[in-house]
Formats: C-alpha cells, structure tokens, sequence
C-alpha cells in the first residue's frame, strides 16, 4: 500500500482511554509511513487543531478507523454519511460483531494496512423514509435495523406492513423491526430472529411480541420495499428508530418506507475473526 | 338459590350494544327473580338513576356481571377493588380468557345463577408497591401481568431482579413481564413465555426481548416477592404498567416490589368452555 | 394457449375421492380442447391403460396437475425426476402451501391453462449427496428440506455443520434442519425457524432441539455447500431424510453434502392466493 | 454430626480419574471420623471388596455420595431405588446442575457433612407406568423428564395428551416431555420450556417442534395426572425414554401415565452455588 495513505480517526468519547488509544495507534501507523487525521471532535477531545467533520472523510482518507465498541461503530455509519471506503473499528476491550480488532492489536492493524493484508466485508444498509401527509419529510440510514414500535404506552399496537405496495400482514405487537444481515445479531436477535451471514441478499422483519404466536420473523429478498404504518389512530404516536437512536414520532397516518440504501457500508477484516468465528465465541455457542 | 340474589352490572361504555345487552340481561334474570343494581356510569351510560359505585359492589351484591371483553373484565378488577363474589364476564361477540359466557347465552346464564350450578374458578392476584426513594409510594393490583419496561428510548435497559430478597438475575431487555397463570395467556406468551394452568401456583417472570438468548421465562411459586429496580440511570425513567394499564414512571433509585395479593379474584364459570377448551379454541390449536 | 397442449396427471391413491377428482378434471380439460395423459399408478388406480411413468412426463406433457395435498406435492417432484416444466397442486379439499387450487375450482384452473393465464413460481430445490468412507454414494433432492437427526435413542448429538469448507458450528441438539425458502413454512418452522419469501435467494440452517440456546437459525445465501456430520462414534447411526422420507442411515464417519440443485420446481399459480395470503390463512394470522 | 455417619460412595466408572477421585474422598471422609462405603461396581472397579447394590444404600448409608456429572446423578437416582436421605453429587471438572461440589472441593465438603452444615433441596420425581392392552406393565421413574416422541421416522406424530383425564390437547409434533422443575434447565429448555425454581409445585408439558405455532409449554400443578398417548396407527412405534434412557417401544394402544412419584430425591447443597448462581453460570447469563 502506497506511503500517501491517510488514515482518518473517529473516537467515542465516552469510552475511557479512547484517547490514549486514538495516540498509541497514531504512533504505530505513522511508523509505518501512514499519516493520520482526527475527527473534528475527536481532535478537539485531545486538545489538538488540525481536526476535519467526519462528513469530509471521503474527500481526505483513504480508511476510517473507529475506536470504541459496536456501539461507536453504529454511530460512525451516520456521521461519515457516505463514505464508501473501508471502515475499521478498534474497540476498547472485547471485540464485538462490527469491530476490526482489539487495541491489544494495533501493531499488527497498522501491519494490515501497510500491505494491505486485509479484507473487505461488504455491508447494505438500509434508507428509511418517513412520509407524513403523503409527504417525504425525513430520510434515515441504518446499519443494523430500523424500528417502529408503540409509544409511552402499556398496550399493544395495529401495524400495517407491506411488501412492494402489497399487504404483507396485520400485527398487533409491541413493535416491527426491518433488519439488515449485520443487524441480525443485534436487536432483531433478541425479539427471536434468525442469524444471517453477511453475503444473504436479504432483510428479516420481526415482529417484537406479536399478539398472534404464528407471527415469525419474515425473510425478504433485500431489492424489496417494505411500508410501515400505523393502523389504529387509539394506539397514539408511535416510536421510529433507526440502529436504536434517531427517534422520530410517528403519527396514525404517516408511514414509513424501508429499502436497500444506495451506499454500502465497508466493514475491514483482517486475520482475525471470521463471522462464524464471532458467532460462536459472542454467543457462548463453544461453551454449551 | 335464593330469590333474594342481587347481581350488579357493569357495562364497557366503549362497546356497541352494550347497553342493550345490559337490558336483555336484565330481563331475563329479573323474569328468574333476581333482582339487579347498575354501576354508576352504566346507570348514567343507560340514562337511569340509582347507579351505585363498584366499590360498594361488595356490600350489595352477591355476583358482578361484568358486559364486555377481557378488557373490561381487566378495568373491572380495578374498579372493584377488594370483592371476593364470583365475577362473570359477558363478551358481547367472541369468546374471551376470561369471559364467562357470550351474549347469545343470556337465557342459559340467568339459569346458572338460578339454580346455582356454576363453579368459581379462584384466580391469583398481584400486588405491586412502587418504592421511592425507600418509601412506599404507590400499590397496583392486576389480574394478568404488572411490566417495567423501558421508557420513550429505543435502547434496550439494565434491570435487576431479586427473588424474597436474594439476587434472580440482571437483564438487559426491553423490559420484564411478572404475570399470574391468568396472564400467561395475555402479554407474557407473546414475549414467548409458557402456558400455565390457573390452579398452579405460581407466577412466571418473563423478560422482553432478552439481550441474553438463554434468559427463558422462569417459573417462580407464588409465595414469593419479586423485585425489580432499574439498574442504570442512564437508561432515564421506566415505564410501570399494571394490567397494560397505570402507567407510572420508575426513576433510576425506584423499585417495584411484587408478590401475591391479599385477595382472590373469583371468575364464575358454567356450561361453557374449560381453560383448555379456551386454549385449543383461541389458539387455533385444533386447527392445525 | 395452443390446442396441442397436454397434461399429465398424477394422483395421490391414498386420498379417497382422487380417482373421481381426476376424471372431473380430465372433463373440463378436454372440453377446452386440452388432452391428458395419466402417470401409470394413477391409470391402475383408475382402471385404465395408457398410463405412463411420471419419469416420462417431461417428454410428453407440457404440465404436471398432481392431485392431492402438500405431501403429494413433495412425493411428485421425486416421481417426476428432473421435470422443468410447471406442476399444478390440485388440492381435494382445503388448500397447502404447495397447492394451486382446490377441487371445487376446477373450471376456473382449467381456464387458466387454456388462456395461458397463470404464472410460475420458480422454487429452489436442495441436492444433497451422501459419502460413506469419502465416496459419494447416494443423491437424493428436496422441495422443503432434508434433515440428519438422532436415530432411535433418548440423547442429544452431536453434529458438526461446515459452509463451504469452513467450520460453521458444533451443535449438540437432537438434528440439523437445511430447508430451502419453500421449506420454510415445513419443519423448519415448527423447530423455530423464520419465514422465507420463495424469491430470497438462501436456505436456513435450523438446529432441532440445541442444547446451547443462543444456536438460532442461520441464513446462507444459497450457492453455499453445507457440510454434515457426526461427530461422535457414541452417538449411534443417524437418520437422513429428505423431504420426511428417504430415510437413510448415517454411520460416524460419514458425511452429507448439501447444495442447490441443478434444476428447479416450477409451481404453477394462477388467481388464487399469494405467499402471504397463504400464510396469513394457513398461520391463522388474520383470526388474531 | 455423629461419628457414626456411614457415606455410600458410588461413581462414573466411564469417567477418567473417578477412583482416584473416589480415594480423595474417602481419605478426607475418614479423617473427620465419617466411614465410607463403596457402592459393589465401583468396589470392583477399584479393586477393592466390600462393595454393596446401590438399592442397599437405604439400609446401610446416611448419605450417598456420587461422583461425577449430572448424568451420573441421573442414573444413580435410577440405581438407588426408593433412597430418602441427602445424595451429593461431586462433580470432576465443572458444576452441573445436580452436583454439589466438584473434585477441587473436597475438604470443603467433607467439612460440611462433619458439621452438618448442609441444607436439602427436595426435588419431586416423576412416575411413568406404561399400559399395554389396558394393563399397567412398566413404571419407570424420572427426575427430569420422560418423553414420548417419534420412533425410526421422518414424519410428525399425531399424540393426545390429557390432565386428570380429560383432554388436554392434540398434538401432532416430534413428541411431548413431561419435566420436573429439575428438568427444566435440560431437554424442556432445549425444546422451547421455562425455567422452574426447584420449589414450585409444578411440572412442565413441552411439545417437542409442534406443527401448530400456538402449541407453547403447558405448567401444570403437580398433583396431576398426564395421560399421553399415540393417536395414529400409521405413525408406527413410538420411543418413551425416562431421564433420556430407558428406552421402551409404546405401540398404538398403548398408553403412558405420568404423576408425581411417591418419593422424593433429596440434593444435599452446601456453601456452593445456589440455584440461580448456577443458572447465571452455566446459562452464561452473566455475560451478555
């Protein structure tokens, strides 16, 4: 890999020691002939100038290295916008679904790139659109899913969900969630969905405590269009998120469109783990 | 049974014909001698006077006839607070959990408590005590299932349970359900808990979509205090329901505590279906 | 739809009424001018010669009508052999997954063959190969799924699962389910799998009973070879079964292989219901 | 404790190090004053004479001691016979559900049986008699499960169970388990069960991969008695197992009667882990 290579750093700064960590990675990359540059708030964290918006990254860098958990990881998807250049996440500790290595590993991650020993996993993201009044009024992306659940309220919801402008189903449950494969470790798992590796053209909608038991979680080829809307106007607003933040109000009588993001996102994979690898270890499979 | 039998009825305002099947009912049991008393809002819901209070149900009447679904037999738990006669529940429609009998059986009803040939089938109650700031603030009772669950966020929280005092478990979910064998066909078997038959005598303590897979429902005997209390005070406040209703917020330092009430909820029942003819029938169990 | 156009027709002997069902048809259909030929078993049954054997209809028919349910829907694609044209479940009394329509539709199916008026669901089959001592020694296809599970003892086994090579778990569970999309709504499901849209391009990797609970289903893009095998010689022989028959033991040592086959099942639809009009009526999710 | 307590050892002459083990133990045993007895296999395994049937241990043994995993303890329950004094069971390597301590712990334990520092968890037993043309002709006893599943077929079996005898429901499914709260951390969990804390006065119905989605685990008070047979004469021989083994073949017409056993096993506990200490472990719920 070329000595010009730039590296731009993103940290969470919630995370104690991110910036001990953003320095000890700038030091073995520059080492390595690979200069670096800061996030804006990243740099602004550390007391440094120099810093750019994560937003410019696809103009400067060649790789984006985040350095926190799954969680900073989600966060970065949205901050870079579209960036379609690999995306290395460095946690703090254990590793996770999303993340690249481990800061135990820094050595050999500047290695990886140095001679660009490393991979690519390709990950779809999903682009929601929420239509109010007929309306297209706001466009959300997510790397693991989106939702649409009941609001501040102890009772279940009426959802309308269709496929390609065609009813798919009735549900009465707490909520809908629209998966990606990546998502499919995260909450859609835990509302009793399935796993699905990374290369599976599609998305998985589970429902989150459906009122009818027969109401399993759906795989759909990933070139569909999913719609999302309410169908009670007693059950209140109900709650969109998207990777589990970007709250947005729903209103009986808005909707919601999901479908493939024109971008994708470039998650970097080097020696370390495989997604079976990950599964196994994340998920306690080897102990039981 | 003697002539002297009062029974007391209360409509579900919110349902078509309810009025017009509290008078069908009326009739047919005052042409068997017993003689009926309106709750307030049913009597001012029919434009009649001489409405008394649920409350005062206890002192007056012998047996509640409560006109609508499950719903209003879970409101009319609430209104009557401590009465422990049989309860009836008279769906207008369809068969409910928890419905004695349907409006086309009035005739056959009014003979069961004619005759007496009815059974009460005896159930459970919860009593929660919300703590604040080490204090007994609140006390809910429910027939079916008290939740904490998470607030307006769309991340999962961090829960703590304890069981007569000693650590169950910390939970990472959307929320934990405790129900009663009433309940578990109610909100807890969809968040995928078990069945249990109202004779035995336990509670069950269901989490929502557990971040941890192995984190099954688990059946506790009824004897028991649960607590519950937020764990992270990051998660903000909580949301406290009783019987999908009640809603109170649960401040990080708040806790809930849970155990058996002091008193029964007696559902009368005759003829008609027994908990598994209801199983097999509602969840299309026979069909399949 | 040319005049020249012929069907074949098979039937399942064991439903009574089959053989009437299927002179019925062979009425309406020739009334529009269309001729049939029987499958040989089906000519016996109905006292007639001229039979053929289904592995002959690819030369002489230009549409399979099996006549029967799911079941016989999955015997006829092992009968029919390498078959690429469409087939056409004639469902006697209530309509399957698998099925185009029912018996007392009969006309409308046969004007749909005439105008040419119906479209083909093109359907995944699986092929698995079975190696003993390292030698492929049998081949068997599947509409649904094929499964390799304990043999006749009280105890888990233990299973390991490859995906092109790779180790993908070790499972210990009473078997392994791999279904294709139109399997999904079979015994994948009742051992807790999602539902697949015929169109995704995957097939579900589902454990049947896991000891470890976090061993959910798995979703693979379907040009994935999926390797299994016994992994311990206590265990006993396993059985294998395609499409719950087929049953074939399975000693330590040996292995199975399993891909998309080289050919695919053409379900004939015409009018009637869509996927998910048939799972919201099969699963009972309307009634709910 | 007296000088005069006698412990019967027994163990798992399939595990490596077991007599090794047994030695240790005797040797701490014996230096507090507390005589051992060997159980008469593993006296022969060790070499050594003196050895007495397991179903003497009731005569002859204050405790019994059972060295090995919870598969040990399973057939030891088995061996035993009508036992109603404290069974320990040490475990060599890690903690099942059923042991008390492991082989690291030894002087612990000897410790805790000197000084009478130990509490009994009374686990209920089940009691299966099998009836073939009408007459009772087996009775096994279990203190996890018994279940009635498919035999040597790929197919679902059609069973009907029933309470106290009436019916309770129809299944068709792979097969029923009918579990003790003991049981409920082993096959039940892995089909689908709650967990049950060892003291609520239930057992567990869990049908094994239901064709009907509705068909959850049924909690049963355990004063009951469950009646399983098979409903379908094509279904061919089914499999019963007790604690997955006992293998017996239940042909149509036979039956199963399952209700609480007349004794009780009584796990003796000390220090260690309590209950949900075990479940957090060997669940792994701690760490997710």
């Amino acid at each position: 890999m070329s000595r010009s290579l730039k590296v731009g750093i993103i940290v969470n700064p919630r995370k104690t020691g991110a910036v001990r960590t953003m320095r000890a990675l700038r030091t073995v990359l520059q080492a390595k002939g690979i200069s670096c540059v800061l996030e804006e708030y990243t740099a602004e964290l550390a007391g440094e100038g120099g810093g750019i918006p994560a937003t410019e990254f696809s103009k400067h860098v060649a790789i984006a290295a985040v350095l926190g958990g799954d969680g900073t990881m989600l966060n970065a998807v949205l901050r870079l916008g579209k960036f379609e250049k690999p995306v290395a996440g460095i946690n703090i500790g254990t590793l996770g679904f999303l993340t690249t290595s481990t800061d135990d590993d820094l050595e050999s991650f500047a290695e990886a790139l140095e001679t660009g020993s490393y991979t690519i996993s390709k990950r779809t993201l999903l682009e929601a659109t929420v239509y109010r009044a007929g309306k297209a009024t706001e466009t959300f992306f997510a790397l693991n899913e989106i939702t649409l659940a009941r609001g501040e309220t102890g009772r279940l919801v009426s959802l309308r969900a269709t496929l390609n402008g065609d009813l798919l189903n009735h549900y009465r449950a707490d909520g809908l969630i629209v998966a990606t494969p990546t998502g499919s470790t995260a909450y859609s798992l835990s509302a009793g969905g399935p796993l699905i590796e990374p290369s599976a053209a599609v998305f998985v909608v589970t429902p989150i405590c459906p009122h009818s038991l027969s109401q399993r979680s759906l795989i759909v080829a990933d070139d569909a269009v999913i719609g999302l809307s309410p169908e009670n106007p007693d059950d209140g607003p109900m709650l969109f998120t998207a990777d589990g933040r970007d709250n947005s109000r729903i209103e009986p009588g808005d909707s919601v469109e999901v479908r493939k993001a024109d971008r994708n996102f470039l998650l970097l994979r080097y020696g370390g783990m495989s997604f079976y690898e990950a599964l196994r270890q994340k998920l306690h499979w080897q102990g039981l």
